[in-house]
């Protein structure tokens, strides 16, 4: 594998995310407790997130409007404003959680810059990306960062035709089989699977893949050992 | 003035933008006209907006958050839940509103495509203004379009790092002097004011430009004669 491009998912691929997610659904769920157990909470959730994505797309900023709506639901409109700002100050905290980097990202990026053109390629809140890659402090090993509104084909095709990039020199490795791996495949891409120990519920796909250009590895650490 | 890339900023620059938010604004005070005024309201969602602006960034999901957090503070935290989901309706119709380009538009970019490359450079939303770019049918006298999360110096560099383009061979053509203008110059790049009729308090500066690199125009039409 020779790709010109290699394109990193960033939550839960670079760096840990989903933990600080599931920490923000509980303090949710512990609000509304009385309302409702904390698995129809998180069903009620994920039902808004997926009807508001054509509108929001994804994100934190998103999942805060989301978590309004949901709580409007559960209380029948009978939220206090008190209510309301705490779900405020959850999605603002989940802004502000610190960066930690997953174990071997670094040394690996090291290696690889100079002899790939290196990108981030992510979906989520524009600033809030940003912002991470700054605080990650390994923003300097990318040539840039694409945040994108969705994962799809076309999102992709995009993307690489800004980059001026054909699908067979491109290579993307993301935590999601769903977001990071099928659609470059699908697109003649090549794609690489390093699953986070927790994925969310959107993410999951119950199949297996097998395709030519589809590699699955335990650790970031593989990757110097197959390009 | 020969330069390699165009990049039209987006809101209010190929389209209409400012009035719906004006509508919008228009909406929320007179939900809340036994509280304070329109002008007092006006300000608080702006204060809201700017306090909200490193954590939230642009976009019409801040300012729903903003316009939430507002209502919270102007009703001591008693408003009802209908009253939140009046403001999320806001929100999402503002997300909706069909795309009317502004006068020219597209008989410019039809004459400029081929010679220049032409792209979409825009604060806001991720996913509504790649929204409002396929709604505008113009995405395809673009190259891309690039969502900023904000238009400071750093920003545009950034951008020219991503595009591998110089400064002096970039120029950037919008309806604000602050955000279009001024940090191009800054950097070293071309810079055209095409005003409309209305500008976000914002985006408003109280000096005059002049500059070598800078032009102000009237009506986009103009360009045609200048470049």
């Amino acid at each position: 594998m020779t790709p010109k491009i290699i394109a990193f998912d960033a939550d839960d691929t670079l760096w840990h995310n989903e933990p600080y997610f599931d920490e923000a659904q509980e303090r949710f769920c512990a609000l509304f407790q009385d309302y409702a157990s904390s698995q129809e909470i998180l069903g009620l959730i994920l039902n808004h997130q997926v009807k508001n994505l054509p509108l929001y797309g994804f994100g934190i900023k998103a999942f805060t409007l989301s978590m309004i709506e949901t709580a409007l639901q559960l209380t029948n409109h009978q939220i206090s404003g008190k209510g309301i700002e705490q779900i405020i100050a959850i999605g603002k905290d989940l802004l502000q959680k610190p960066v930690e980097l997953l174990p071997n990202v670094e040394s690996v990026l090291q290696q690889l810059k100079g002899k790939y053109k290196l990108v981030v390629a992510t979906k989520g809140d524009l600033k809030d990306q940003h912002r991470k890659l700054h605080d990650s402090g390994i923003g300097h090993y990318f040539h840039h960062i694409e945040v994108l509104s969705d994962k799809t084909e076309l999102d992709y095709e995009k993307m690489l035709g800004r980059l001026e990039c054909h699908a067979e020199d491109f290579l993307m490795i993301g935590n999601s089989l769903k977001s990071d791996v099928l659609p470059v495949l699908n697109i003649g891409g090549h794609a690489i699977h390093i699953p986070y120990h927790t994925t969310w519920e959107y993410e999951k796909i119950d199949f297996e893949i097998q395709h030519k250009n589809f590699k699955a590895l335990t650790n970031i650490e593989t990757l110097l050992t197959i390009l």
